[in-house]
């Protein structure tokens, strides 16, 4: 059965691709003269979008992608874990999707509806700020899994679990002042990335503000933007970095437990005692965290809780319930033996 | 980004729609010149085939199934990692598919076989030894990855990828034993299990041999047999247990990384210094064994070599060539700063 394509019906409306896929999502930003031709032309052409005809044809797929950015980063493995678990539980299929640090998350879930018959996208770390008429060109429900964003995403099929990651750092680094420290480093990823990173170090920022303390730039180390971001390795070449520059530091924070990990290493190797010499926090609540010598303070997210909740709005839109599809939920800080009131 | 279709791909090219779709699937019945054009315009053009259209025509899947037991493993994380990589470089569909520590893989991969069209599958983790009968049901060729096992598989779509387990914790206890220690103590998993464990457990004990020690069989701690088999959490306990026994203990071997550094935490919450009170060895060479503080003596499995190799046997035997397909990797035994030559 040959059916004919949005970039037809676009043609024969004279319009863009992206206004036909606002006019068949029932966009807002569209005007209903416009709209009403755009439809007229699908329905009288038969054009289904790829989830109706699904239905239509009664081969309807049961497959849900899960995109990672970063799918060697350990924080992600209890959360593959708990989807792959509940997205099995429903009898769905899932499929494992890796997305390279320099890809466009966008371009592959497109290349992957248009490839496979999906039912639902989610997309597990990596930063999220595409342009809105790609994001419209989306025809299956997707929600993002512990990726904060700013502002809710056009569309009515997508959704966002996560935490605040500006409010968590900001609670982190607080809690640093709050030990008396006031040369606080941080290693973060580059804040010119749309990511964690840049949410992260501005509660940084907000709280050396708030603390009265002023920002010095030679504090903060943006680490190797290389494969393995999050990497131990990372961590320990970017605390060494920071004893480089000679400047004095108390405390570091560093925006993933991992990071934090590689430069506690780092301190040791130095000869530097953690906590005696410096405090180091990480972010996260890895297991390992926990039992790193000296375990590691640092804000637990409640992964289980997001994962479940993400595929808890996933179905929620698939079965066309498209209310409250975005929730925050709060992290924890866990005060281990890497960090001390400072002398 | 508008997609072209198939047809579009034939009009430009100028040959039918049948022709495009034998040069995406690689048939033989083409010209090179033909496929090399009809080829030129699919990449320029982002042309993404449509794969369900491909398996619906020439009921052929593109997809390999990864079975993992143990999915947040972190000794799996890389080699997931690495397999998916590879299987998208080859244009094949990676699903992965848990499988919990009670369930019988096989079940699993022949209700997989059967659902979906599968190429092959690779078998991750968990013990192998299954009756001949189940292992010749399967109808798709298929690989064990880092599962040791005594012989080869019956049927000729079998390979097996590993490290010795029984040689290479020989080797590491072996060690123990030049650097003095006679109380080795080992945190193992359950030895009536056809795993890993086994295999690790069996090279303890012929080290021990070769340097004429008796075996104690209350030094050998067996893990929890929950769900988290491997996790740092298990080590712990375990380390406790043996803490509570009384026996003196000079040096600790733990199957996993994991187990170790969880067994290093409870050393430490004891107040015994590593390595100068206990060595601590583990198996695996995770990240986290050289940025423990103190860095972790174990066996470096070649992780990378490892998931290639099975890969590579696994498109060998699709593609017909069944012939070797067990392969059998050196481990390398690298000292960290957790174990020490006793006084």
């Amino acid at each position: 059965m040959e059916r004919i394509t949005i970039k037809d019906v676009a043609r024969i409306c004279n319009v863009s691709v992206s206004t036909v896929s606002r006019a068949i999502n029932n966009s807002h930003d569209i005007s209903d003269e416009t709209r009403e031709k755009i439809m007229k032309v699908v329905r009288d052409n038969y054009f289904v979008p790829n989830n109706n005809a699904r239905n239509l044809k009664r081969t309807e797929s049961r497959t849900i992608a899960v995109l990672i950015k970063g799918i060697d980063n350990a924080f992600f493995s209890p959360i593959i874990s708990i989807l792959e678990k509940e997205i099995q539980k429903r009898k769905y299929t899932f499929v494992l999707q890796r997305v390279e640090q320099n890809q466009d998350e966008i371009d592959v879930a497109l290349a992957l509806e248009n490839e496979k018959k999906l039912k639902g996208i989610i997309f597990l770390g990596g930063y999220f700020s595409h342009p809105k008429e790609k994001l419209l060109q989306m025809t299956v429900p997707y929600v993002l899994c512990t990726v904060g964003i700013k502002d809710n995403l056009p569309g009515k099929m997508s959704g966002a679990v996560s935490v605040d990651d500006v409010a968590e750092s900001k609670k982190m680094v607080d809690y640093l002042c709050s030990l008396g420290h006031r040369d606080i480093a941080i290693i973060t990823s580059s804040p010119n990335d749309e990511n964690i990173g840049t949410m992260r170090f501005e509660g940084y920022r907000q709280a050396l503000e708030k603390n009265g303390i002023e920002f010095d730039e030679k504090l903060a180390i943006i680490i190797d933007d290389e494969q393995h971001r999050y990497s131990m390795r990372n961590g320990y070449l970017s605390m060494k970095k920071l004893l480089n520059t000679g400047k004095k530091i108390t405390a570091v924070f560093a925006i993933t437990d991992s990071l934090a990990i590689g430069a506690c290493k780092a301190l040791d190797d130095a000869g530097l005692r953690i906590p005696e010499d410096v405090s180091v926090a990480g972010y996260d609540g890895l297991e390992l965290a926990e039992y790193y010598i000296p375990s590691l303070t640092t804000i637990v997210q409640p992964v289980e809780k997001i994962a479940k909740e993400t595929l808890k709005i996933l179905f929620k839109i698939i079965a066309g319930d498209k209310t409250d599809t975005y929730k925050v939920f709060k992290g924890g800080l866990v005060v281990g033996g890497s960090t001390k009131r400072i002398k």
